[in-house]
């Protein structure tokens, strides 16, 4: 039997704390960018944690890349050119390559080591990279964007850290800009958007800083995932014109309903689910 | 300034924990059935915490009580009397009040210690106590059910600790024939059931001793709650029998959007959204 003890991430912006139960440490390694550590856990599986913050564990990751991905991609009417900033982990990479109309997916995350360290202690999110239409670069995600050619993809997801550390040049203006400039005229742009009960105030930034970027319609969907600070977390999506009766967030509700994606949150009712902002959040955010 | 430090709950059957930065104890009361803390939180307002378990927070709790009242009012087609179980820190109560509809509304909790710490650290609370619909009882609550009078309730709300300790008899067969008896023909019973990822198989076990007792339609509705282990929670409603479209579980849509009830999370679309059970909870629950 291995003895247990716990692991506490102290969330200083919430003021609240996030732990789990674990039994050792698997792995640890400093790369050129941050620290990645890896740790077995007695009920949540493996644990990856980057700078000391919580990244994904084994048994709660489906949420997040389920919602970063499907809500984005069954909003768009036909998304055929994707690309992920960040999401180094590829659990989004995996959930974006599900939808067999997409026909390119290309993952560029900064740290190489991420997706090294997930093909060993996360192996099932991994399982798609060989797909052929999975390009994975190790790069810079700002100079990425700002390198597509214009009008040249569908769906932006951008699958990060917090921001501070790497992440940071992710939540501003002029990354925005790259982004509306290679989406087409109705692409996509989703970004992870911390907790819609404890960081509102950062969403607000966030949308705030796409609008100047010349997004011009925006919709933050709440889900659940209890490895985050809150437990409870938001992916924001923003067009860059309104479409259809929904302001540009109607979906291919039953597209959604009739696809067998294999998920095990999402589904089309979930989808509509996430649609429904509550009333603290809409208030905050001024929907 | 004050000094702050963390405090966490190391949650045992879920292998997770939740935690706050707190600056002090504001108070600390052994009643006749359990231990009372109050704690001063830097970000969340005052904390409650029975025998060491974190039960609510000045600025979560809103999620928990709107969700254990709201969804059920609004299914039941005209609920006149309702009787709380349980939920000594009137949160409950205050939300059950909110509907004019409401004749009467029967508080039974076995420890007025909880009422009377409530009054004094979460006053918004206890708003409600005065209304004249409103009746206390400091009495145990598994008695007080099986002496209701047969068919006189619409709806039971169970807001109790988790199924051990005290609140332990409010999770069994027997329990759930007193609900059933005392609920008239059309009646709902709904109780909290802890976290729809981490304690599926409580949920289940619920379901199946409230079966036992005659009930037939069941529906777990998830939500946020962040200050609960996992911070994704849930309460689960059971009816005598279906009614209408929905399996017993429709509800008055059109009037819940149409009220204005001041709540925070719930409203109609959030409880339409809160419907549309995950594909791994239907799975895990039959449904």
């Amino acid at each position: 039997m291995t003895a247990s003890t716990w692991m506490h991430e102290n969330f200083e912006p919430t003021g609240s704390s996030i732990g789990f139960r674990i039994t050792r440490k698997l792995d640890e390694v400093q790369s050129p960018f941050q620290k990645i550590e890896i740790w077995e856990s007695t009920d949540w599986g493996n644990l990856m944690l980057i700078d000391g913050a919580m990244m994904l564990t084994t048994r709660d990751n489906f949420f997040y890349h389920e919602m970063m991905s499907h809500p984005a991609l069954f909003t768009h009417a036909n998304p055929r050119n994707v690309v992920i900033i960040g999401g180094g982990d590829c659990g989004t990479l995996r959930e974006v390559l599900r939808h067999d109309g997409v026909a390119s997916a290309v993952q560029c995350d900064i740290d190489e080591q991420v997706t090294r360290m997930s093909e060993q202690y996360f192996p099932e999110l991994c399982e798609s990279n060989g797909d052929p239409r999975a390009r994975l670069l190790f790069d810079d995600g700002v100079a990425y964007m700002a390198s597509c050619e214009p009008g040249s993809v569908d769906v932006v997801i951008v699958d990060s850290t917090d921001p501070v550390g790497p992440a940071e040049g992710l939540f501003n203006r002029d990354f925005y800009a790259s982004c509306f400039r290679a989406l087409r005229e109705d692409g996509i742009l989703v970004q992870q958007s911390e907790s819609p009960l404890a960081l509102l105030g950062l969403i607000a930034e966030m949308r705030a800083e796409m609008g100047k970027a010349g997004f011009t319609c925006f919709k933050t969907l709440p889900f659940p995932q209890p490895c985050y600070p809150t437990g409870w977390w938001s992916c924001t999506l923003a067009r860059k014109h309104a479409h259809g009766s929904g302001g540009g967030f109607e979906f291919r509700e039953a597209e959604a309903r009739a696809t067998a994606l294999a998920t095990r949150y999402y589904s089309a009712d979930v989808h509509r689910g996430a649609l429904a902002t509550p009333p603290f959040v809409a208030e905050a955010l001024g929907e």
